[in-house]
């Protein structure tokens, strides 16, 4: 399949758009079906777009009520496309990863402990199996523990239901879908740290990325005695995954003191602010109506949403190596380096260009989409702001504007929720191929900036 | 002086500091005195130190109407602070750049016709007197031309207020002060084309660079017949600088057609838009109410004051030339090309270096100011980033909400008013020398970003 695909002399970027344009297609047309809505639901052709597009790329902003929009079978139907959405992505990041890695040496290639010939199809499949039996353990674990829970605490009438209900949360947890069928994501559990505890492990190991949990495997396993350290990758995007958490927890804390935690008690306070600060990497679930919470505290979560997961994981945003990239930057700016350094390692000048490039081009593409929706919405711009940053995040979170849109705002929203998801990288090569440029110089001359 | 600063061991980025911490303890004495203000006009230190800060780093933000408080005396100190703000500026900015550029080469100490050595006090009061005069120049003209057209077309009841009138407007577009003593900025001439083109091209001169005026002389009188031509830094920042100005012409037209300019005819939208554009570059004087465009065009204006004026001007903001240098950035990197080529020339590796990191602590410094102010002020989100880009660019532009702010919201837009001023580099650098760091290196290893 890829081989045939390579005949056509696509890039890898233009073979993981392909694959999303064919996903949503596939996901339309299965979301079109009649049984998949209850009796006497219409929805329009763009409202099955913005669903599809919503799910395939695990974002769970949502212009339906799922709860009421959905049937039975039609919830299955969801599960599936966020199942494949959600394994699609790792596949697919985790691929074009390996593909670059081909040209850098077979170190990198070893950490995913596949066939050595990662980009035929033979590598791919393996690739698929192993990402699918994880992430499909990871999802029975989270379905048994949430199930049996719900069903011993009577959250739910029968057996079958508390079940269902694990089931469904679970899987819109690990692949951080962020999709719900309570009606009011996760504020029946707003009292229940259990479940949050559950929900906000299943979303990490979601959103940590891919490479991150096969290492993790391996180290848990000490397969390769000698082998086992971990790779830069792995050491910085999981301290700034956990850094942002602590982060946007403290952050809530402090800004919402006197205001929604203002009669709350301090366990109430520090679970709000830790699962709402926990699912803006990706997860999208909430315990509460956000735009409960201040201006201050809602920018602060467009930020953690703008950096969103890991790459090579189910999130979306600029990812946080790309966010840890110019931190790190700016820091040895300061010390007069030259060179980044980090955990004993350089990073690479090209590592470097990529990040300020994506930083750079996710700050315009969302300040324009912000400056569309201020001009086609009449709602607020700290509303607006919210909503863009969620679905270039792919997180979900959502001030409940999202159903009230335009046309124009959900076509917005459609094409945020899809560019995040592909990536910039991928967006930005999609227009060509990675061809070497042409290799003249031109006398250098010194400029005057900032 | 120079040099004897030069013994305490002071960085080009301290020193500039320093003349300006100096400068604005200056002005702080100079407004605290009696005959400043009106009588039984009383205000705060606090307020004192806005408009010293404002003056000096010439926002023009304004926290008391300057034209109720300030008797006729004190209009003539505050144009005195103006004048030794604007003028300080530009000599310190081309200052820091002579000495930075006497690492690179003699070519762009030749762009500069004086004496060789810049760094040391004879070169200094040379260059300084070099810039005296051009502006003192260019302000003469300015008040000719205005205070007699004010004069003959009777705005004024004596020739006299026509002539201080004309000294005014004529000194605060040129230095782009942007303060007025009309009390209401440009408004009264609003639909006096004459006045606004006279504006314009005053506001222009003073934010285009001290090097290029210099350059433009140069390829004026033709002197070096050999050696006219323009420098790297002239081309890229008078096109940026243009190019930003058509484009936020077109964008207000855009916005408004159907909002402000509904009843409005062709060429008196035109100049709106026209005028409201060219002074985001830093002049912040304004022929209306900026409250009355709608929310898109704010946030492009926002935009456009984030960016600012070229460096070594009186503007403030990341600057023009960083702005071009970050939009080639994506370009060439998109075309997959490793040296970011224009105008047959190639940009150092430095020059891109600082462009992003200047951008990103920019918009890290206004992000966290917006956080701040929306805690500690009852204003809009909208309002509050108006407040801070403006602050930032120094632009002085104003939604009004200034004078209602709280002591916080205060020191917060001095503290950014100065940032925007100094300029990020300098604000970096005032913590350390630029000291070569300690040359040792790691393995590279590559990541996963984007
Ligand atoms: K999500
Ligand atoms: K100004």
């Amino acid at each position: 399949m890829i081989e045939r695909l390579k005949n056509y002399n696509l890039s890898p970027a233009q073979i993981i758009v392909l694959f999303y344009v064919i996903a949503v297609i596939i996901s339309v047309c299965l979301l079109s079906l009649p049984i998949t809505v209850n009796p006497g639901v219409n929805w329009s052709f763009l409202d099955v777009l913005f669903t599809a597009v919503s799910a395939i790329s695990v974002t769970g902003l949502t212009v339906v009520s799922t709860a009421d929009t959905f049937s039975t079978p039609g919830v299955f139907i969801l599960l599936f496309i966020l199942q494949f959405g959600g394994i699609g992505i790792m596949t697919l990041g985790t691929f074009f990863w390996l593909i670059i890695g081909k040209k850098i040496g077979l170190k990198e290639r070893r950490l995913i402990r596949t066939d050595q010939n990662q980009s035929n199809l033979s590598g791919l499949v393996n690739l698929m199996k192993h990402i699918l039996i994880i992430i499909l353990a990871i999802e029975l674990v989270g379905t048994i523990i949430l199930g049996t829970y719900f069903h011993f605490l009577d959250y739910f009438p029968t057996w079958q239901e508390s079940f269902i209900q694990g089931l469904f949360a679970s899987v819109s947890a690990t692949t951080n879908a962020g999709f719900d069928i309570t009606g009011s994501s996760l504020e029946p559990f707003a009292k229940d740290y259990f479940v949050q505890i559950v929900n906000v492990i299943l979303l990490t190991l979601g959103a940590i990325g891919f490479p991150v949990l096969v290492e993790l495997k391996d180290f848990i396993k000490n397969k390769n005695k000698f082998g086992t350290h971990f790779s830069l990758y792995t050491k910085l995007t999981t301290v700034t995954f956990f850094s942002l958490m602590i982060f946007g927890t403290i952050v809530i804390l402090l800004f919402e003191a006197n205001h929604f935690f203002a009669d709350k008690s301090w366990h109430e306070s520090f679970f709000y602010a830790f699962f709402q600060s926990s699912t803006t990497r990706n997860g999208g679930l909430a315990t509460m109506d956000v735009s409960l919470f201040s201006t201050s505290t809602l920018l602060a979560l467009c930020f953690l949403m703008f950096i969103g997961a890991s790459p090579s994981s189910v999130g979306g945003g600029i990812r946080t190596t790309t966010f840890a990239v110019i931190l790190l930057l700016i820091m040895s700016f300061a010390k007069g380096q030259k060179n980044i350094k980090v955990f004993r390692r350089e990073i690479h000048e090209d590592d470097i260009r990529k990040s300020v490039v994506v930083s750079f081009l996710a700050v315009v593409i969302c300040f324009s989409a912000i400056v569309i929706l201020t001009k086609t919405e009449p709602f607020s711009l700290m509303e607006i702001m919210f909503e863009v940053s969620s679905a270039f995040g792919t997180t979900g979170l959502s001030m409940g504007i999202t159903p009230e849109l335009s046309s124009i705002g959900k076509t917005v929203i459609i094409a945020l929720m899809f560019i995040g998801r592909i990536g910039i990288l991928s967006f930005i090569f999609i227009f060509h191929h990675e061809k070497t440029a042409v290799n003249y110089h031109y006398p250098k001359e010194k400029l005057i900036v900032g």
